[in-house]
């Protein structure tokens, strides 16, 4: 806000001046006192300007029947997941209502490292929705494999001055807090200096181990699965949030404990939602939605997903229907039933209808941060594996998580020691390929429970690191995977028997793409069908999404990174082999 | 917080380290749950450190069968009201429970401009006492009237970035507001570049007019006087106050507009509590007993005047009794009958007990700030007052309020035409002396309804601009209690046949004075006895306070500045003389 444009908005509220807009007989909703009313809304260069009165308007809308609530914001996302770069997001996530995101651009980051930061906020700054960025607190995530970028301090003091970043992302390391690490504490100081937010992710910390992380200042967490922890974290001054994303749902298990009198404390956020659940269900809304078909109030839930949100970051512009605020808005016919757009509003420009953005987001090319494939000298030798005994260890998938058992199981091997596949053993190898610094590193294991019977699966989405990460029954077809996206610049793909089976390209930074949602949605579905036709991966899990998670050594309990397999449990690197 | 500091508080979270203090078996108000648990509290390094848990404390407090809530904020304050120094005012309102207040000095600033700005931060900077300042936006409040100084645009920019200057005072020209005045915008943006916040002054303000005001982004506002105005001021987006000061008292008011939806929006305030009011009632703590006495959940109650707060003014370290928050709380007996301290802590040090403070404040030396008695050439000249018409405009006074009558009536002038004193009739003549300039202004009028026989009364609190205000039968006597006011340095005067019946000294820029509270009530209360007794000033008024109100040209109906009579109805001066 400067004086000129609250002299004009001044003007207009007086009714000295013609506004832009006048919705007219909407019922608004009130996320202050929590309920709604019936009223003419002007706006006037982008902000409400007041309710009825006399004024004069250029355009007039008359919304009867519908009610007219403040645009929502997620307050925790990673816009990576969606596989679409932030002008794509833009125009896949406003006709579900959502007109501000906070994203904390942790995936990009570990990647392309700073780079990523600014093509995040670059390709951000001119698109209708509203994206501010919490700098990612934890690149890389572990010490246990290469991720393309170490951020700590000085990294952050380059962008936490930026106004669209609002603090410090997800402060995933709880170790490192709670011990003092000197790193972790000197990150968290680039946030206590400037008063900006420090997100949390402190999945079941209670007692004086929540103290202490709390201590630390962190603002919020998103990890809760229990009522009770919802009002523990509550309590302990966090702002707490119900995440429902497409793997990690928590709106239903945390609605119980949500009050009218700690409502206030409470946001929503989807934090990871793959492009499917966009198309399917929605975004932000459909957490939204889920809490009133279960009894939320819809005040209180659009209160949460508004207000909340805006004062927890700090937003004073927004979250609120009343003068002086901007005039991103929701016109739709329900509100007791869930919320599903009829139109949506940014600034005052209707920028949506029937769930269809009107007008692309503008583009901004994707400079530094192409798919980065530094991979030194990979060929089939690479994926040779002699694990040094027929016991071995395996990751056992298990199905609807990300979790995986640290199983046991008998193997063949040549002559030489090299693992031979077995058609009637759901056994197949599994390969981490460092793709950022050409270390040359691949870590080869075994894993059980993917159900493929011939082929490869690769993808260069494989959280936090990245690298690329693939699946299979021969080398041959494994090999071809891995050279096809390290072509692509990254994505997903699939081979058999040589031939390419479907390429779902991720030109950005090996993550998301330039292309529209329905795009990747159709290149998915059809890739899916494959997957279960050619491939006949496991009906029980995503083909895709369940291979992004197999190189994550923070999540129980056998993982496979370039630098080899990985024992959560003992927090150590383990071998293969199990030498009697 | 600095890394340092969040370390330690972090190892003594984690049970690594020695807490300072432990609070056992409290019954802790909860407010973001808005409940209570009990728990034993420890505190590091003045913070909250933890609750329960196996940790080790050098102090224990038990605290069973008692509430321990957070420290109270007055969300919005003139500390001159009070007529003490910061420091003085500190050891007065932290018995009560207040641990921070949101003031704004505009009094002492409309008397010694910057210099006073710059003595109440010094004078707060080391106190137990957490003061933050509003820069004054209307200085002077009017045209009308010779004010000490004039603080625009350039002199806020000299204070508004210290980090204890949380924004722009209450903005009390509406019209200068509705009209886009450049003076006015100019001071608002100075806010809105540094998304500080803005304090309204709107009392029934609606429709329109109430959509311009909050279009020029108001935060807040204390001047509610009914629960409709209240819940319209919400839905606005504005937070509101429950006032309750010494004259303007608005809690049980509003109360019926506050429900559990619309609740954190609200916060309380005292506005202007005078020295009498403190000792006999409390201070923030008398309206937030009130509210509860009254009906509302105290757990509510308690959060608007901690939480609420906390989060309109962005003080994120403070109100919640939380790990990584100040340790400034309350130890109470009683919460369902109203909030009356037995202990108080500050920063983790107990500093007050049973109603008493524990130890003095550091004093800081009033530099600048010395009642400043620029008066040119006074003497029984100046209250020369020759009407021209023996038909004049009284200025009526109605018991229980500042607002005037703006009467008439029949007077006797002697050859000269000076007015002459009737004994049979309760007219009195007052004047304004000019006291900043040295402009030699003095304004003369007629009074009626102070009820005083014979005699003088004076004093250097006449708002907004704080010259001298003399009421008085005869001219002997008002000369006398002017002059000793100039003597003094300012302050309450009263003088009878030449003897001086009894004098508070405010030598704080004629408003404030190093003395404790004790002492100023005692000699308040005296002179009271003196003023009902000695000199039969009408019983149903306060001779004092309604004397400082008489000066104050915004207030209808008719009013007395040192630049004349002043008809606040016609928004103009006019003369006492009714000609026909």
């Amino acid at each position: 806000m400067n004086k000129e444009k609250a002299s004009r908005l001044i003007d207009a509220a007086m009714g000295r001046s013609l506004c832009d807009l006048v919705i007219r007989n909407a019922e608004v909703v009130d996320v202050c006192n929590k309920n709604s009313f019936k009223a003419d809304v002007y706006v006037k260069d982008g902000m409400i300007a007041g309710f009825d009165g006399d004024r004069k308007a250029k355009e007039e809308i008359d919304a009867k029947g519908k009610f007219l609530l403040p645009g929502l914001i997620d307050a925790h996302c990673h816009i990576e997941s969606s596989h679409l770069s932030p002008s794509e997001f833009s125009d896949a996530v406003i006709p579900c209502g959502t007109t501000t995101v906070i994203a904390d651009p942790h995936e990009i980051c570990n990647v392309t490292g700073l780079d990523g930061m600014k093509y995040m906020l670059d390709a951000s700054e001119d698109i209708p929705l509203s994206v501010f960025l919490m700098f990612p607190s934890c690149v890389p995530a572990t010490p246990f494999e290469h991720a393309g970028a170490i951020l700590n301090k000085d990294e952050i003091e380059k962008f936490i001055d930026n106004p669209r970043v609002l603090g410090l992302g997800e402060m995933m390391n709880y170790p490192g807090v709670a011990s003092c690490d000197e790193t972790v504490m000197d990150k968290l100081e680039c946030a206590y200096k400037r008063g900006k937010n420090i997100d949390g992710h402190a999945p079941s910390i209670k007692g004086p181990a929540l103290d202490g992380y709390r201590a630390a200042g962190i603002t919020t967490d998103h990890e809760c699965e229990t009522p009770e922890e919802l009002t523990d974290k509550v309590r302990k001054g966090m702002y707490v949030m119900l995440r429902e994303g497409t793997a990690c749902k928590n709106v239903l298990q945390l609605l119980p404990g949500v009050t009218e009198g700690n409502s206030s404390r409470i946001l929503f956020c989807t934090d990871d939602r793959q492009p499917q659940s966009i198309v399917e269900e929605g975004h932000v809304n459909y957490g939204i939605s889920l809490a009133i078909q279960h009894g939320l109030n819809p005040y209180t839930a659009v209160s949460m997903a508004t207000l909340n949100a805006a004062i927890c970051y700090g937003l004073k512009d927004r979250g609120i229907i009343a003068p002086g605020y901007r005039a991103d808005f929701i016109l739709t016919s329900t509100l007791n039933e869930g919320i599903k757009p009829d139109e949506v509003f940014i600034l005052g420009k209707k920028v949506a209808e029937k769930g269809k953005i009107l007008a692309k987001a503008k583009h901004t090319e994707p400079l530094n941060v192409s798919g980065k494939m530094d991979v030194k000298d990979f060929s089939a030798t690479k994926l040779s594996f002699r694990p040094g005994s027929d016991h071995v260890r395996i990751i056992d998938i298990i199905p609807g998580g990300v979790v995986t058992g640290n199983g046991e199981g008998w193997i063949k091997r040549d002559e030489n020691g090299e693992w031979i596949h077995e058609d009637d053993k759901d056994i197949l190898k599994l390969a981490v390929v460092e793709r950022h610094h050409g270390t040359g590193n691949v870590g080869v294991g075994l894993i059980r429970g993917y159900g493929m019977k011939h082929g490869a699966v690769a993808t260069s989405i494989a959280h936090d690191s990245h690298n690329i990460i693939v699946i299979g029954d021969n080398d041959s077809d494994m090999v071809a995977a891995v050279r096809k996206l390290i072509e692509t610049g990254g994505g997903i793909t699939m081979f058999k028997d040589g031939k390419e089976l479907g390429t779902h390209v991720l030109e950005i930074a090996g993550l998301m793409t330039d292309q529209p949602l329905e795009e990747v949605t159709d290149c998915l579905r059809k890739m899916h069908q494959t997957a279960d036709k050619e491939l006949k991966v496991n009906s029980k899990i995503d083909p895709f999404m369940t291979l992004c998670f197999m190189a994550l050594p923070v999540i129980p309990s056998l993982k496979l990174t370039d630098c080899g397999l990985f024992d959560v449990d003992a927090f150590s690197f383990t071998e293969t082999a199990i030498k009697e």
